[in-house]
């Protein structure tokens, strides 16, 4: 690879219902800051990506419509879906097209607008990114139904209660509140999740991420164009891994573990040259994708945080608030920040970018000890996952 | 650039109305023959990319359902869209993945199974790749009355008339009725399309293409890949140039000509160092973007083939048939092969592998000279435009 990559401008919409924008003026939210602290303009960008599900929406040309109402024509764009993980093979797409020599300068842009669903229902629609005619036409499965059976069968091998699952929404929702762009800034409590109705057991409401509308952007630039503009502040795209799950959920042997996470986490430390028996050594924080609060637990184990069944003790002793092992989901998360689907990969890029250059609000700030942050973000149920590692330096050191 | 890219296996399967097979059976019937060509195995893939439109879909979700029915897993991937070019999107990830050194080996698949459509139907849903609420809602246009503005307007221009138009589909009905999986394999004279029933005037019904299902599959490898494998039979992707459009038509000022279309076409021709003023030179043949008959005209000016005006003349002279100018749509164009919208762009990278290997069925084998074939690819009314120059050797040459 011969050309590094960074962030050199990010952006992010207020994340909630949204029925004040319409979909160009909540995209253009998260753009205009985008431009402004990379101080570029519209003009600057050779290329564009937008990730978007986009399903429930009857708007289906999102480039040329930003490309109209942003000014971004004649540049060359295109869409890319990855259920859940949308926003983060946007990323994948702008960080490729850069190091492939292809394009200086790439916008990609995270965007949903997911509560003004026609019917079919945005519930039934997320469900279809899975195996629609099986196990979701033939089942019924819903989303929370397919996490549903993760999360039993964490409970069942490993000892956890649904109140340990309730403690990751406890910790999301404390950092939420301190983030002025999340969609619930409200603090809770146990008793809040325990008391809140059950969707699918072992999940009440508040074990749910929430319907959001909402957008995110990053500017990525090569190395010689960061140098060339002189541009201070940035953010390296250290490495990315990839991978897939199968469709069908009974094709699947282990509901304790999500292998396209497994995959994808080994792929990005390798290439980033991060010790696989201890990454979070090199590591000052991460953002999980806790669409619900189990896969959070079961995240810190996919990414080698702790060993298999560890990572329910984790929650319990806090080690992933600021101050414990590693901070994880400081901005509320899924959970309490919002998952405005094609948006949150993007949303998570947003994060490492502020987090590691000490922009992140008061209260809601990690310690940027060794200058290296991690994303994962999954797409349907285990699907797609991408694990990114971003870094202030060039390369992961400790 | 570090890295060359190659095609070095592809796969195309029959186009047409294809109630016989669900989407797995029909991205398989593509994907076997392109493993079987590269003479690889799904183990070899190191990352997939589905390109399709998927609206008229439930199933949102074919790269893990390929991964579970191809054994792709746990191996990265997404879906790309940029409406009727998404096949060309897939290529475009593809090539940059390679060269960015993320991956050797990458499957690209084109899919589209469109005449289960549920409501609203295809028709309707086709309309959506422009500006949904305002021309689309508003003003009630579909997809033929938009190209037909551009009809209109040429012939205003230029002085051609309807039976001039109905010359490109005779002449792609000529070729498609000699390719074995196009949908329609009988050649039509002008009376025929004359006498068909107006759609959006001055397009009759044998002026659209039809509505399709297919999907075709490439292979794509490293120049690295290549030399280890030894592989003989491989076409190389020299370079590739992608425009946007405004999402509305009244955002445009000339209805002659696609800007994203020329933006592309100049970016394609520089990166190869192919002479902008007479690219044919260098060319032995050409897919372009047939959606209806006129805009095969456009194209040629587009494509800086001919002059501004000059393409009705072309298509009188039959410079675009075999022994012409230069070959165009020799496998029947969208018109007569069929347009299943996101396979388009990969079934012409198909045709440009089999054309330069000279694979292609008797009666439509160009002739091969200079070892090199552009694919001209159109999303929605010029709202994204992909154009991408094969060659056989590693550089263009004359």
């Amino acid at each position: 690879m011969s050309e590094k990559v960074a962030i050199v401008g990010a952006g992010h919409s207020k994340f909630g219902t949204r029925r004040d924008v319409n979909i160009p003026e909540l995209c253009w939210e998260s753009m205009r800051p985008a431009f402004e602290s990379a101080n570029l303009e519209p003009k600057d960008i050779d290329f564009f990506v937008v990730g978007n599900a986009g399903i429930w929406s009857s708007e289906a040309a999102i480039p040329s419509l930003m490309a109209e109402y942003a000014d971004l024509a004649p540049k060359g764009s295109m869409r890319v879906e990855a259920a859940c993980a949308s926003g983060s093979a946007a990323i994948k797409v702008g960080y490729s097209t850069i190091i492939s020599g292809e394009a200086d300068i790439v916008l990609a842009l995270g965007i949903e607008k997911m509560q003004e669903s026609p019917n079919p229902n945005v519930i039934e629609l997320i469900g279809r990114f899975g195996s629609y005619f099986w196990e979701f036409e033939n089942f019924g499965l819903t989303f929370p139904g397919y996490y549903a059976m993760y999360g039993t069968s964490y409970m069942f091998k490993y000892g956890a209660k649904e109140e340990d699952f309730a403690l990751v929404a406890v910790k999301n929702h404390y950092y939420g509140a301190k983030n002025p762009l999340a969609q619930f800034q409200k603090e809770i409590d146990v008793e809040t999740v325990m008391k809140s109705p059950y969707i699918a057991w072992p999940f009440k409401l508040f074990d749910c991420s929430p319907i959001t509308d909402g957008s995110a952007c990053v500017i990525l630039a090569s190395e010689s164009k960061v140098k060339e503009l002189g541009i201070d502040e940035k953010v390296w795209i250290i490495s990315q891994g990839v991978g897939t799950g199968t469709a069908n959920l009974s094709r699947r042997e282990d509901f304790t573990t999500l292998p396209s996470a497994r995959y994808a986490a080994e792929m990005a430390y390798k290439r980033a040259k991060i010790d696989l028996d201890n990454p979070v050594k090199y590591l000052d924080g991460a953002n999980v994708h806790d669409c619900f609060t189990a896969p959070e637990i079961i995240a810190y184990e996919d990414l080698r945080f702790c060993k298999r069944g560890e990572g329910v003790e984790w929650i319990r002793e806090q080690q992933t608030y600021i101050g414990g092992k590693i901070p994880v989901n400081i901005d509320g998360g899924l959970k309490a920040k919002g998952h405005p689907i094609g948006a949150t990969g993007v949303s998570m890029a947003v994060e490492a970018y502020k987090q590691l250059l000490q922009k992140a609000e008061r209260g809601r700030q990690a310690d940027i000890n060794k200058g290296v942050w991690l994303t994962h973000n999954v797409g349907g149920t285990g699907h797609f996952t991408y694990v990114t590692i971003y870094s202030l330096s060039k390369g992961v050191v400790i």
